[in-house]
């Protein structure tokens, strides 16, 4: 059966989040190594979740068994009481051969909606083509997010297992290195004050948080162009910068001492020498790479004691539209704006409303993308957003000025 | 002796915050009633250490005893090591009759200060008395945030013994009731779409976080004229609005299930009518009084189902330096602003740099005033804050759209 | 190859502990669903090592890889710092092929010794044969009680799964009902007072904490012969047995508000009626059988409730050592002794020590047995003991008055 | 008036209630340190409110306002829910002056009562005069224990100022120094093997839980005739005893590192000497005393160091009852014994049931006495009793072999 272009593009994306599990042991699939990561093995179903509430529900072409909503839920009120995240890790059930049959049907019942290109409308929500085609453009880009989110959480979990095995690595889901460029700290992008225009243009998927697009006024900035580098950041290390409370947020002093942290997470000191963990395993630190895996308040004291300061998310993008091509997506970077509704924003209608605007409070916004984003996911007017303490996502700092 | 007008205002403003709490029984000085409210006692021996290190200090003339740095520092780790803030209950000692000969002591040595005039300049943080000038003002405005913090920290200390002891009040600290206007909730101002000006224009005194003055583009908005009222917002609870998670934010729906809270705070249902604790004592919900006491998510989710939102703080500062008279402080305003630095904020020099910047992460902007703000602490460019969840401030809800 | 008899009887107890797991998913093995509980994958692998430990490395046999130490230690101290208890089930790697390898080879290890006979002595802690015949059978009487506590954690896993999939069994890890006699519950054995012995009389093996021997008074006193029933406990929850404070102890009454406590542990409500979960599903109550997973906290009410009391420990095992037949091992019973050391006690020598008197705090203790229980693993001085407010053992209600 | 002798016995030990105060500021009266102490107000309001429940109430002669039952009860689940003792510090209301006219107000009345002798019985709880003789007797025991828990949490409150004024005492509170013997290490007492009598024989006042007299089989065993010293116990520090595992019981080890504790309470070092604090201020470490405020961990822990172990109760009353004179009250001794019932237990009748009985998990028996506790209320047979980790309590350390 030839199949139709969205039907391929489907099982493409679809197969790819399996992918990136391939080197991974049976027991790594049901693990859950911290309360804010997920085992794969729920990533797995919740995708598959995903499709079914969202684009075979409405047709009455359910595949998800009973009982399962509850377990396969992230957050979606509409759908039943979803169980607290930190909880993920304590279902043994369903297994994952359970799990991969829900895929596999619930990936032929879609192909066969999709062969048919825009099924007719299913219910008051979906009056039109144009939103069964907007609701499968979500389905697309939640699973890319979740292929991102399964990296990151496959390199929690295998580095948290190195202190019993030594040489744990996942090839499958590696994310190369950030290319660095050969570095001159000393080059910044000048933007000249004045009005400028922010968010979705309506050329592409977009998320609802991106719109909507609105100008904003910016008064004359500079940006580094190249992102802090590992040398760097061990300068600010080593010139105490841990220990000097007024670089550091009053919260992040808080944090930093409640958790005792000392570096970047993913580096070990070894015989006299920093070491960080990969994917690909434990290596020598390089001093030429960015600097990765910190928080916002450690991106913050840095950048201060650089005498910079992060970007606003208007001043990234508004760079970042301008300076295509040398600006690129190496790791998400950290901003200095609080993750808030765009002047217009509106939800996405339906049960999908969940799926961004209630989440914002208490989260700062990270811009640009890394090399574990997959490559179509990627767009200049991308939000992402972390609360401040955490960093396991890749996450890096960019300075302006 | 005839006081220098610099004395004078001096003089005021301390008796001020003595006279607050002028009905308390001693008892009340000493207890703290929740973690972030601090016992009446150590904000009179607070704002006093705080002349102390700021102004007699650099000058050698200290009057604080030994060891009370440790009890009276409420941030500043230039100045030591703090004690946590959930800790000042556990102190009976400094004794109240020590803490205000202690105050009669920093106020004597002030006031030989004042007597002169700009005093020299006394350490290289102070090469001219403009700068004396400057923290003089902010000694003023310092003490008159703590004059507001009093009262709201006596009004959560004497709500939470009602259940021993009905009839508590305390006159001295009474904040007026809000005045609302003849309500005519139809009412909204307009601004149209194009560049404005907030922030400090440098013609009177105000926090480091009030700068710079800078432009921003604002798309059309309507802001209403007349608060949210305790009618309004009975409305809002009729129609399940705590029941309702399509309403709230995702951080504040948890906290909503994990406090219990159905209504806002001071308020409490018998005989089948709500009741509200004032600082005149318990009495009936009146409908025209706007609601006061709300957290930013029942702010958010009371506008989100008004079919309104929250403003921005610029959008606020622009209407209220526009409509002047008519905007008037009954309440402090959540607006959907997280608190951040403005464009070119610099934090005030030397150890008062801890004053307001390291506090831009995790709180919301309030804005406005109410009616427990000594009136010359009031300004349009004020930029209170607090974290999203408390709501023991005066604070009440404007709608924008 | 004919096998010796001591490594005959050691690879039959060695087979049982994987053929309770025989019905698992793989899943199943890896999942810790409270922190008091192992996964699986845990029992399996630290029973392999406390032979390593204890039997393999005096020689320089030890077969355990690098780093799991870590990951197998219960709570040796003298063998590093063991991880929290609560931390297993972070842990996916070694994997359960590892894990079964790391047995096939310490089992081949064992065997060779066990051919020997006594081998000969390896360090100071082991000056004679008499003390290598010790050590092997802690080690055998160790690996039998992690059979029970695979039973309990095993069921524990399952429960928790079935409100996602409903029809959860294990049989392989199957304990039959207890055999509740045709019950009179007026029939109760008498002891007069006088003094009695108690403890390990050195006849078979008995861990330290059974010894010394010794006398003790006892006034005279009566045990009920049939453990309190279903049926009994029903009445004692309709008489509110839950909702009244004067018959519980203070920790117990706030352990039943914290919880949330209604109902022994593994029943439910469906549809007006009792269920309870057992290692072959759920099914309804039967109110003939003993009342089983219930706290010292429910046992204690419970039994004040009756106008009875639990029996000492010393009481039962008076009872039990002359009422040989018929005290039978339903379900293990809550006597209202703490775990405290006999007079004259004295601890394993060298690190063995670690295994009973350091838990001598904070702990109930229980004596019988359940058909959890491998038979050669019971006897009449035996010591089990708990916290009190946990129930997934297969605990019951003995009453004395 | 002449006083009754009931009266007259009764006045004085309420006015030494007041009495142990007498140094304390008002400030001083309000604070709560800690969880497990109570305001001294609170102390002065409970004892009051005990009188009114239990003798004035059953006569309709209640003073207690009210609202006040609420902030004065304890944990008598029978007299209403109580509140969290946690929460005893964010009362400021009622206020000391309150307190002490309610104090008069029960005084009055109380001592019309007493004049009277016997008065008649009052409800069904109370059917002869020898019923209130005892709820008199148990009125006077309640208040003494009250007077001695004074003492130690006026020791904690102004130990907890130090750190902000130095010199603070309180000698209406204080506690004479333990008279340790001219030491001999070396005396032990010797008791032979056989069946011994402890328990309230009915000669005094005793409370419930110290009933039934009744008989134990003791093996013959030693005590120590000195309380390990000052000396010896840092003998045991510097002997590393904090930091060698196989010394201490599993849940003190955790206790230790989750504490940080390294020394007993109200130690400190200055200029590397040992100083400890005591109701007369800091003062250096006598060797010679006995050591004091130690936790059951760190006797057991000292006493296993010393080869030695803590006596049982049992052992501990044979030994008292028989070596009367030489034993005395220097200080509590942790006993090896949990705190359970007594063959033939039965708690008082009616509400103060609640007094003992409840508290019967999860603590240790301590025996004998401290120089805090009111001599009157001394005798043999008396159970003190607390959770192990806590050492505010005057204890110390017996030895047994």
């Amino acid at each position: 059966m030839r199949l139709a272009p969205n039907a391929e593009l489907y099982m493409q994306v679809r197969e790819r989040t399996v992918a990136i599990c391939a080197d991974l042991q049976l027991e790594d699939y049901c693990v859950q190594s911290h309360w804010f990561v997920s085992p794969p093995k729920w990533h797995l179903g919740h995708t598959t979740w995903f499709w079914d509430v969202f684009c075979l529900r409405p047709r009455s072409l359910s595949r998800t068994p009973r009982g399962w909503d509850l377990a396969l839920n992230s957050y979606y009120q509409s759908q039943g009481s979803p169980l607290p995240q930190a909880g993920r890790g304590v279902r043994s059930r369903p297994t994952i051969r359970e799990i991969m049959d829900f895929r596999r049907q619930v990936d032929e019942s879609m192909v066969l909606l999709l062969q048919d290109g825009a099924p007719d409308s299913a219910n008051a929500n979906e009056t039109r083509s144009e939103t069964w085609g907007k609701t499968f453009e979500v389905g697309i880009h939640h699973e890319q997010q979740h292929q991102e989110l399964l990296c990151m959480d496959i390199k929690a979990l295998l580095a948290m297992q190195t202190d019993v095995i030594e040489d744990l690595r996942c090839l499958s889901a590696r994310v190369p290195d950030p290319v660095s460029e050969p570095g001159n700290p000393n080059r910044w992008w000048r933007i000249a004050s004045g009005i400028y225009e922010i968010g979705d243009a309506g050329q592409g998927f977009a998320f609802d948080n991106e719109r909507a697009r609105h100008r904003v006024f910016l008064e004359a900035f500079e940006v580094r162009q190249e992102l802090v580098t590992n040398a760097e950041y061990l300068e600010f290390m080593r010139a105490d910068g841990y220990s000097r409370p007024e670089l550091w947020l009053s919260v992040g002093w808080d944090w930093l001492h409640r958790e005792g942290t000392r570096a970047p997470l993913y580096w070990r000191m070894r015989d006299e020498e920093w070491w960080e963990f990969d994917l690909d395993g434990w290596k020598k630190l390089d001093p030429d790479q960015p600097v990765r895996h910190v928080s916002y308040f450690e991106a913050d004291a840095c950048a201060r004691w650089m005498n910079s300061r992060l970007p606003t998310e208007a001043e990234w993008e508004t760079v970042a539209s301008r300076e295509s091509g040398s600006m690129h997506r190496q790791l998400w970077q950290w901003t200095q704006s609080a993750y808030l509704p765009y002047p217009g924003f509106r939800p996405f209608q339906g049960a999908l409303g969940e799926y961004n605007g209630k989440f914002m409070n208490g989260q700062m916004v990270l811009r640009g993308g890394s090399v574990a984003t997959p490559p179509p996911h990627y767009r200049v007017t991308y939000r992402n957003f972390f609360p401040p303490e955490l960093r396991w996502q890749f996450s890096g700092i960019r300075l302006a000025r």
